[in-house]
């Protein structure tokens, strides 16, 4: 395992200086012994004892806590994670391994990094590590990794299951059983079949490819927009289009699907002015990350009815606060960050954070594709 | 056209006996004219105005008045459909052809049909024709068709978007955001993906069928039941295992989808008993017609948690009533008839209702697979 600190620091141990072509994976079995892990999930509270497979909330720990403290280690598992006094600072100064979720994310800032003294390893219990300042863990020789694959079939799931809910106007229908109403027409009038509409989506990695291959035998017409053209016999089976040019693109979309990480690049990417290029009527799913989206830009849009839906689990910041315009902007389906954490999919990345960590205490190499950030380079997606 | 009353009718005016093996086409020439044409569909009022291609309303009355009555017929148009003073009441001794729709069922009993004297033609506009008193329809010698296929796609898509809401637990993620709420936990420990999970269709007509090839790429187990085993290809390429048994198909299921029409075979198919040999847990879609299932038993396992989850747009009857069960079970995601009124799925039904009126007009054939009841007899599904 390559870990720039985790190597400095078994140099420290060690009272030398280690040569810069050092295999670090020697370095790491250098610094043997008991380690503190220090966990950041959400609180189940009440409905904690409701499933036995429910491992993905603080309660539940992701199922590892016997199998670490039988090997002598420290595990340290709370939701209190946001200003100076909470219970993830108390662990900042000692802590080795830092366990963090996307869907209750502990912002793992430059400042906090800095004072991490011992931290080595900083794990994502699922995908997405924009919570984490990528650069600055870098700088500091962190290494930094996913469960690259844990839970892109329920991303992809999920999307599909948000494109049909706005095309197909759920939510008005929803909303009229539980008030007691019936009004046909008031949800008609704007229901749609799939069949036939131009889906987009932007970025086709996993997720995206997944979603494109469930959306195969809706017959549509399906563009997709990426750094990466796929493999012709990829692009064949799943039946879609490759678009070079992002605004080209867009703007035949009658739906548009989110499918890229959120970086320098994605930040803030759908302004006014790119959602003002949009096909008027547009429906935009975005389970990938909030900040992708001006979030005011994203409101007006819907006030106005530019975009006619618009739905997704992904939020800016997160959790979202009561007065987020989104809770309250028309023709929304939104919901909390849930994608990615159904019960199998929390199965799925517990399994992977364990084979990581056995590998950690092992000294031995993760899957290439769960880092992010090794030997001070951040992965392509996020470069 | 096949149609006995149209052939009596056309006698009476001839002043004649009809042979019974003459031709009922050339019968229905013999009764030229005037026709006078009733619709009953639901009524938009603000919405009508809102989209051009809102046809299936009684404001939109398919797009076919200017063409009716530019031949000289008469079209009555009205959503007023219930009780012996409604509109409907006013023309049923003198019309010609009644124009129906399932999502506003104008329900046409023995007793209406006796006192029909000039009716010879019932359409629905759409699929699903229980409305009708088929058996009176067939003794009175009426021909009764639907626009077959004009909306399966439509009804599929919503079968599929249903089945991933309750996989999913869509519902409660969505009223947190509008309630100001956060709590991942409270969707998350019921939450799945749909991969690997085992879906079952009561009835692979051609709606379970298109549901079936829609769900091939999610990798579930998917199981079907019907009078009919698939041709071994069609079951090759949806990837969907037969079961000849429907009590030994039900309990294997995850997931139930009810694919059937409403006949006095699938009538409270699923009461107390049948329910209760179900998985526990088990979710149902149910977008073909709320009287298969008993609607007390439904929402009793609903409260006990038997079912986990259900979800459809018929109810029984139609519009439900304000303290129909089904609006206040827990982890029910109803919404009104809607699923094949998308306007796709009208401006389909309408084309297809215009074309057997010129059938009518002009005494020639309707589609094969459109009659419900043809010369006396009622189609094979209904039977």
């Amino acid at each position: 395992m390559a870990m720039l600190r985790a190597a400095k620091h078994a140099m420290r141990s060690l009272g030398s200086t280690a040569p810069e072509a050092a295999p670090f994976s020697r370095m790491l079995h250098a610094s043997p012994g008991s380690k503190k892990i220090v966990g950041v999930f959400y609180k189940a509270n009440e409905y904690a004892s409701l499933n036995p497979k429910f491992v993905g909330c603080v309660e539940g720990s992701l199922g590892i806590r016997d199998w670490l403290e039988s090997q002598g280690h420290q595990y340290i598992v709370t939701d209190d994670k946001e200003g100076p006094n909470c219970e993830l600072e108390k662990h900042i100064h000692d802590m080795h391994v830092l366990i963090t979720t996307p869907f209750h994310p502990a912002y793992v800032t430059a400042e906090r990094i800095k004072r991490a003294k011992n931290l080595q390893l900083l794990l994502t219990a699922g995908i997405g590590s924009d919570h984490i300042d990528l650069k600055a863990a870098a700088e500091a020789g962190l290494t930094v990794a996913e469960v690259t694959g844990s839970n892109v079939v329920s991303v992809a799931e999920d999307e599909l299951m948000r494109i049909l809910i706005l095309v197909r106007n759920f939510v008005p229908g929803y909303l009229q059983v539980i008030k007691g109403d019936w009004n046909v027409a008031g949800i008609a009038y704007r229901a749609y079949d799939l069949e036939g509409k131009t889906v987009g989506t932007v970025g086709a990695g996993r997720i995206g490819k997944l979603l494109l291959q469930r959306l195969k035998p809706f017959n549509c017409n399906l563009l997709y927009y990426d750094r990466i053209k796929m493999d012709p016999a990829l692009e064949k089976e799943i039946g879609a289009k490759f678009e070079e040019d992002l605004d080209t693109m867009l703007p035949k979309c009658d739906i548009i699907v989110i499918n890229t990480p959120l970086t320098e690049k994605t930040r803030g990417m759908f302004n006014k002015e790119r959602i003002g290029k949009l096909k008027k009527g547009v429906l935009i799913v975005n389970n990938a990350r909030g900040a992708i989206m001006d979030t005011q830009a994203v409101a007006d849009a819907c006030s106005s009815g530019h975009i006619a839906g618009y739905s997704g689990d992904v939020w800016n910041p997160q959790p979202a606060p009561k007065d987020h315009p989104w809770r309250y902007m028309p023709n929304q389906a939104m919901t909390p960050h849930i994608s990615g954490t159904t019960i199998d999919g929390q199965l799925r990345y517990a399994a992977g954070v364990k084979d990581m960590l056995d590998c950690y205490f092992k000294g031995q190499e993760f899957p290439a594709q769960n880092y992010i950030v090794k030997e001070g380079k951040l992965a392509s997606q996020y470069q």
